[in-house]
């Protein structure tokens, strides 16, 4: 059978349901069903545990994803088709190549590997005529990124899976090494239980990083080894935390999900709740009026200009970063208020003494921090203002996140660091929910209005870049700061929205929001499926009848 | 000991949880704690089912909520006060006097009582000196919401229910008789258990009305004697309605719990879904483009001119009406759209045939309508436009929904009409959740932005009314239309926002948000400990330390 090529602006707005869409894709037209006792196979000798993990789990989704066709008589009109159908008897795995070394690599090994080495592409052919499924990839994590793919091809009627769509030749690999969703677990706690369903949502849609924003100055839920009165003293109670072996939980199992997750311990604002435990290390502790100190309450920043501060901060990131496997650590950067430093008179006798600005300290304070990082094998990620605001010496492999305006990437990227889009004015989910600061019922929004999925499927992340400074960009990540969130909202803030821009950093830019919404509205409801309660986009009538509720429809 | 009066504006920002606060309190500062033989004895004979019932409801609440108090050592200070206090042994609940007639009414028959004859005030005395707690009120109506109260006076810590504010001395009835809140089932279907929870919830801060907004124009999901056909074709699936039974069960529930239901079939507009049924009935079905035809897709309105369709939507309104218990249905009524009529043939030759106006034929056709509910013993209720817009004639007793602006609801008093507040720029919980029409990437909420718990709050329900026209103020709601609501979101965008517009309505105008703040938090951990997930207002941070994230701490 000729297949053709079927590129994104051509796509027919089906309900056809792969999401991130695959670079590289075809289809046909044929019926094609699920034999009965389909099975997956992997042609890979001591195939790696959590390999063989994902594909239980996938054939779990086959089995329990009861996912009905999103048109209007659900599928009922294909009955006979799905019926006559011929039976795909099975999927085999395999690796393109021999391991280099003889041994295969588990996904999660390659989960965190190096952002330009690791290898998510696969091939994935789905024949009509009975034949079984072919899934090749130079790797693991390549093979898991195709088996969330092919879960995604079947819907259900009575019980079997189908597709109306085979025969399917696939050729898929990520636009962007980087794509990720950051949590705030600071300002309201999340559960593990929480965080591991997030991660698995996550890598529905091949989102590869979690940039966990773990502590903030509202609360420090990690028990880090050698510095656990900051945990006894800082997190919401003593149930609301973080242990090592939590973090171990969450790390492996986002790691055997192709997901690397990068910790934040922010550095220096962001620290109020270090005075708990360290009062010695904290300028302006809950100084009030808390607006002359800090974005938002309680004030309070570490002595960045003292030599003991400097040393407590860089042995507390080395121990946290024990905790990780990730190369990257964030240090933060963001939200540095030098009033809080001018009131402090500790902090003035510092600068004093040495002689240096607050500037020249802060780039001293940052080194000795990176420094301590590079020792134990992490390169550090900064927010913006480390490069731009308030500069600082950085190490070339530093990731650069680009969060107060869309408008500074070009700035950033310009001085040759790499970037992560992270712009509060398409990728904060948080933004739309209201003034959250009491006693003030004009309030509103920071970042108003609400960042919609289509909003943030059209943006350009090379837009006003050189080609040489677009090779800077590595993606991008959604959102998730918690002043207004918490577990009672988690699922149907993040989804299906962090999808879109999963989609929008894996296939590339240029996706057209009409064809898109016919196949994220069926993400939904594989989600609810899958106990992830993502938000309805638009009434059930619409989501049954792609393109009807489109604005000039 | 002599107590003191507390009023509003009085009151300290301590975690004392009542919401809504009752009108008269009376607090002390004596540790009292529920013995753990602890009994509610109902000392009426004959006491009807939903008491007890609800008697029993409020027992588990006092097991089962686990709420500690909003400090932050969450009670540990407090333990040796909690272990040497005394014991509160009963509560006991009586009648203020001999019901007339007799025989004792229930719960569920005073929850759909007149509007004007609903008692709902009672009075609560909490003794610190170990002697048992009395509740009593005129009605078993008023007792329910006493024992609301009662349930909300308590604290957690390690298994003992605690006050640090004993006695209380509570003398407590609404300022307005209604106290909404609206759930749209049409844009995207809720399951009878997710009603269930809501109506719950709506108990629990002592709203009266769920105004049921059933059926639009993208779905039918309520099986309507007689008209069957209408859910048939018109439901989302066959497992996405509202049988006859269901219905029941969600009036006699809501009942049970204090709420009447007040079920809307929207004419003559948003009635697109019937033209599956009855395209014999239906102006423009589905028109394009469908912004010309309809605020929202699909387009489709009632040919409101033609005789039969009068005869056939009077019809459908008194087998609907038959469903409900409620003094009152809503035939809507808004954003009627003249270019379908205009356009559509058949409405033009009825209008000639009968020479009459769009404007006359819209009048007929509503008094026939409301004649036929009349006939069955129902009241309307309808949207301002009828009044404002395209007025038609309407009984006194009609109650008026101001939707369009808060700023329109002058305008209704003034005619002498009884107005129930439910302005968009207040109560419309959906807004700022972005634009949800498809291909349309820089679309906002059309009520952009989000309303916030505090903005609702302070709202003023007689603001530029004589005195007069304040008595034709009857209450408010707040309302949930589900473009973008779900069950997955049902939960967190209602709660606690609802919450803050019952306390309006119930307490009075005036409130203070900064005294209030902490009281809304308690309610959001109280409803997590009953299973609502409630949204986070703030973190928790905040909430463990009132007033501190305050605008100008």
């Amino acid at each position: 059978m000729k297949l053709s090529l079927i590129t994104l602006s051509a796509l027919l707005p089906s309900a056809f349901a792969l999401w991130p869409l695959p670079t590289g894709l075809s289809q046909g037209s044929t019926p094609l069903r699920l034999s009965k006792g389909f099975d997956i196979k992997i042609a890979i000798p001591n195939a790696p545990a959590d390999l063989v993990a994902a594909v239980q789990r996938t054939k779990g989704f086959l089995t329990h994803d009861k996912l009905q066709a999103l048109v209007v008589d659900r599928g009922a009109s294909s009955a006979s088709a799905i019926a006559k159908a011929k039976s795909l008897p099975s999927l085999t795995l395999s690796l393109a190549a021999a391991p280099k070394g003889g041994s295969v690599k588990s996904i999660s090994a390659e989960a965190v590997a190096d952002l330009e080495t690791r290898a998510e592409g696969y091939t994935l052919t789905i024949p009509a005529d009975g034949s079984g499924a072919v899934l090749k990839a130079n790797s693991t994590l390549g093979l898991f990124r195709g088996l969330t793919t092919f879960s995604q091809v079947w819907y259900d009627w009575k019980g079997t899976g189908y597709t109306l769509s085979a025969p399917f030749q696939i050729s898929d690999a990520p636009k962007y090494p980087y794509r990720g969703f950051m949590l705030d677990t600071a300002r309201n706690y999340f559960p593990v239980s929480d965080i591991k369903r997030t991660l698995d949502a996550m890598s529905w849609v091949k989102i590869n990083t979690l940039h966990w924003h773990v502590v903030d100055s509202q609360s420090f839920p990690l028990v880090v080894p050698g510095y656990t009165v900051l945990s006894e003293k800082g997190a919401y109670n003593a149930e609301s935390v973080y242990t090592p072996k939590d973090v171990k939980d969450i790390v492996s199992y986002a790691a055997a999900r192709g997901i690397d997750v990068i910790p934040e311990i922010d550095t220096p604002g962001h620290t109020s709740v270090i005075s708990k435990a360290f009062p010695e290390h904290i300028a302006c502790p809950e100084a009030k009026p808390w607006a002359s100190f800090a974005n938002e309450p309680p004030a309070g920043q570490l002595r960045l200009a003292s030599e003991e501060t400097s040393k407590f901060t860089a042995g507390l990131l080395k121990a946290a970063a024990g905790l990780f496997q990730s190369k990257f650590f964030s240090t933060g950067g963001d939200e540095i208020n030098a009033n809080c430093y001018a009131k402090d008179s500790e902090t003035q006798a510092s600068l004093t003494s040495s002689g240096k600005t607050l500037a020249q300290a802060l780039d001293t304070f940052t080194q000795v921090n990176h420094a301590a990082l590079r020792s134990v094998g992490k390169s550090a990620m900064v927010w913006e203002e480390m490069v731009l605001d308030n500069p600082v010496t950085l190490a070339n492999d530093t990731l650069v996140l680009v969060w107060i305006s869309s408008q500074n990437v070009a700035a950033v990227a310009q001085k040759g660091r790499r970037v992560v889009h992270a712009a509060s004015d398409y990728f904060y989910l948080d933004c739309g929910h209201g003034g959250w600061v009491g006693d003030f019922p004009a309030g509103n929004s920071w970042c108003d209005p609400f960042k919609t999925w289509q909003h943030a499927y059209v943006f350009d992340p090379v837009a006003n870049l050189t080609a040489d400074e677009s090779k800077n960009i590595m993606g991008g990540q959604s959102l998730l700061w918690t002043e207004q969130g918490s577990p009672a909202n988690l699922d149907s803030i993040v989804w299906p929205r962090a999808a879109s821009t999963a989609e929008l950093f894996w296939s590339g830019p240029g996706g057209n929001v009409q064809q898109a919404l016919p196949r994220l509205h069926d993400l939904v409801y594989r989600y609810r499926q899958r106990g992830v309660a993502a938000s309805s986009l638009q009434p059930e009538y619409c989501a049954l009848r792609p393109g009807v509720c489109d604005l000039t429809a």
